[in-house]
């Protein structure tokens, strides 16, 4: 097959020793998630096209299939209508609704999957990603403290990352609503608008969200100014209510909002390091409609130009059969965000680029026979084993296991003994193949980097 | 969200019982792939079209890419050159092809990853599907033995999934292509021309077979009826050579092929065993033209209808710059054609439906805290842990507990010691919140069914 070869921009692939990296990432987190009784589940790739576009503003992103010989137009148009899914929500109230019979609520579910997106390619933004998602599942209720368990839960996954430090920010859309209506915005569609104009502070200055905040939403310039001011609020625990109160607004949903969201720092008090901080942030809002409750956002520290790596939130009613309503809370992991600025950069990489640990040497080609059950012996004891692929001088065999970064190599000996060197140091010492194992730290491939010299 | 909602035929999904039985089927085989030095790869789940093509018969089964709402037409042009995967091997070759410089060789990977075919669902066919691949690339050669390694390796791993007994079929071409040329079929083409009859011999009758074999590649009807009869051996190594000699025909490459086929068998005598055979089968071609030497076909015992669940074989071409050419070996195991009839069937499944082992009851819900402590305690022991979501009374938090299966709950006493009850016996002992761990059978669920009884 010869061919004009490129990369494709947008779809990220990794050489072997990256992928070392992501696949130690993707056990940590699975390894959390499963410690915390999360299940695992996947679904489909793909979705209808009509149920992915409920979530409106995505609908120029999603990549539609269809077979590249359809027989007729039917058929293209009914395969036209399946679109590969843009997140892991939208499948999982899909799948919820089309299993709750034989599921067990609340449903404690991860999700490890890629996901597609066909927008503009930049650092952060990829056309395929993998997200890594927990969420708690409710029928009909579910009690405020998933709302803690689920930041807890990521938070420790987090910090167990070779990952730079991240701060996590929290706030709860009751507080922001409660606040609104304390202020004197009175309709629901009023509170949505204030929601969505104050949402561009990040993009547009603080007059021109003002000015809209009057024009399109019909605030008075003391309103518009309180609400502005809310945003500005970014603590701990121990300040918070402090600063709240100090902007004089009073509602009880506002005092609900902000109770909760002094339960979500203090049940994760004790996982801040200095690798992790979870703070109050009155500026995140999320901008879907659907959040009801507390809303997360990371950002990692030195990377903040990636936006959010790791998102999400409360939603009362992400699905709905019309006689039941299924709330939930759930918090999704950006794992190519995250990854491929700290891997393309080199701040992280496998210490090797194969799973081996030892090379077994040959000392001739009729050895082979030989020298795959000293490898078969290794290997019931754990330890990952190749032959070596040919019978040249062992000098060739030892550079071959050194470009891998093998860390051993396996001589049988003319007199029926055997020894083992550690390549990185010259020590040759003799063995036993049905007993040696290495030391535990050179079993595995680790990860490796200045990222990790962090922690 | 409100929907209709049905499934999709063809892209299967399992529930979180089910995807556990899949999760220790994908561990397993990334378990032993790993112990033989296999690294892991993932590629894009897209390559560009004009690259896919050139395996032709594929063409009508692929799935194209478009922007839903792409900008103009050029766009669209240029995003139709994108279609999903629909093998893993593919995908390998041009991997190859663009990172040759940063990969050492030979190249020992695995590869697990879903693939898509916009064919008809039937049993064992499905629109998206896992495979997992293991293959060895190397850079202008490749010795034979590897042809007997990816064998081996993948019958270890075979050998270990809760899978009813299989029958790994091997064949070479050079033996069927010396021993087409000893019949005297004389060019390439004829050769080509008789493998891709003689393949047809699952589909059609003999009778069909041998009249293409005449009137298409134009042989005698004395040398198509060799070429048939060398189809219907079937055999272990002790009588392969007699079986085919008998046919009285002979040529260098024939010799070859019967000796590299003698040496597979011979390789993975030592894994044999009621759950696995390895026979040669000279019925077995593989459609595909770009193999070269061993082939490989697999059947499960009482599945013979869902065809070959892994296969594949040795190509000496599968990648080239033009400069340098990539030969390798590699063989695909179906990971969902196998467990989806087996799943559906409810011939295996998990032991429960979620990781948790330990549930921890809550006397009210101002034990929240401290239960989170206990569960806390027990996770780092590696213990899977979750809290009560709700303190109702404990014959309640119980069934929950018993609903998903979850063999342990946790009952801490008013005086400040701990109880731990296996709800499957009723017994229940004091325990240590800072000690205890339950059996090791307990820890993690487990794959259970009359399959797993075969083993």
């Amino acid at each position: 097959m010869a061919a004009r070869i490129a990369p494709l921009s947008g779809f990220p692939e990794w050489l072997p020793g990256q992928r070392i990296v992501e696949q130690h990432v993707l056990d940590t987190l699975r390894e959390v998630f499963e410690l915390h009784g999360f299940a695992s589940i996947e679904t489909r790739s793909v979705e209808p096209l009509e149920q992915m576009l409920r979530k409106g503003e995505i609908d120029k992103e999603v990549y539609v299939l269809r077979r590249l010989q359809a027989g007729d137009e039917a058929e293209v148009e009914r395969a036209r209508q399946l679109g590969l899914h843009f997140d892991l929500t939208v499948p999982l109230a899909r799948y919820v609704l089309e299993n709750a019979g034989h599921l067990d609520f609340p449903f404690r579910r991860y999700q490890i999957q890629k996901a597609w997106r066909g927008e503009r390619p930049q650092e952060g933004r990829f056309r395929e990603f993998t997200q890594a998602d927990i969420d708690v599942i409710g029928r009909d209720t579910l009690p405020f403290h998933h709302e803690v368990e689920v930041a807890r839960v990521m938070a420790e996954a987090l910090t167990r990352l070779p990952l730079p430090p991240v701060r996590m920010q929290v706030n709860s859309r009751k507080l922001i609503e409660g606040y609104y209506r304390g202020v004197g915005v009175e309709t629901d569609e009023a509170v949505a608008g204030v929601m969505r104009v104050v949402d561009k502070l990040d993009k547009v200055d603080r007059a021109t969200v003002l000015g809209m905040l009057a024009d399109e939403v019909g605030l008075s310039a003391q309103q518009a100014e309180a609400c502005v001011a809310l945003t500005a609020i970014s603590t701990s625990a121990a300040d918070l209510t402090a600063a709240v109160k100090g902007l004089g607004v009073s509602h009880p949903l506002l005092d609900e909002g902000l109770d909760e969201l002094l339960r979500v720092l203090e049940g994760t008090a004790s996982l801040q390091s200095d690798r992790l901080q979870v703070v109050a942030d009155l500026s995140v809002a999320r901008g879907l409609d659907y959040y009801t409750g507390t809303v997360y956002e990371t950002r990692m520290v030195g990377f903040e130009h990636l936006g959010s790596i790791c998102s999400g939130g409360r939603y009362d009613a992400l699905a709905t059969d019309g006689r039941t309503t299924y709330p939930g809370v759930g918090i999704s992991f950006g794992v190519t965000r995250t990854l491929a600025p700290l891997l393309s950069r080199g701040l992280v990489a496998g210490s090797r680029s194969t799973p081996t640990c030892v090379l077994v040497a040959l000392p001739s080609e009729d050895d082979r026979s030989g020298a795959g059950e000293i490898a078969a012996s290794l290997r019931g004891r754990g330890v990952p084993v190749e032959v070596s692929p040919t019978a040249q001088k062992y000098g060739k065999q030892i550079r071959y296991a050194e470009r891998r970064g093998i860390p051993y190599v396996w001589f049988p000996q003319d007199d029926g003994s055997h020894q083992v060197r550690d390549i990185r140091t010259g020590e040759q010492v003799d063995a036993d193949p049905s007993a040696w194992v290495p030391p535990a730290e050179d079993l595995r491939p680790t990860v490796t980097g200045t990222v990790k010299e962090l922690r």
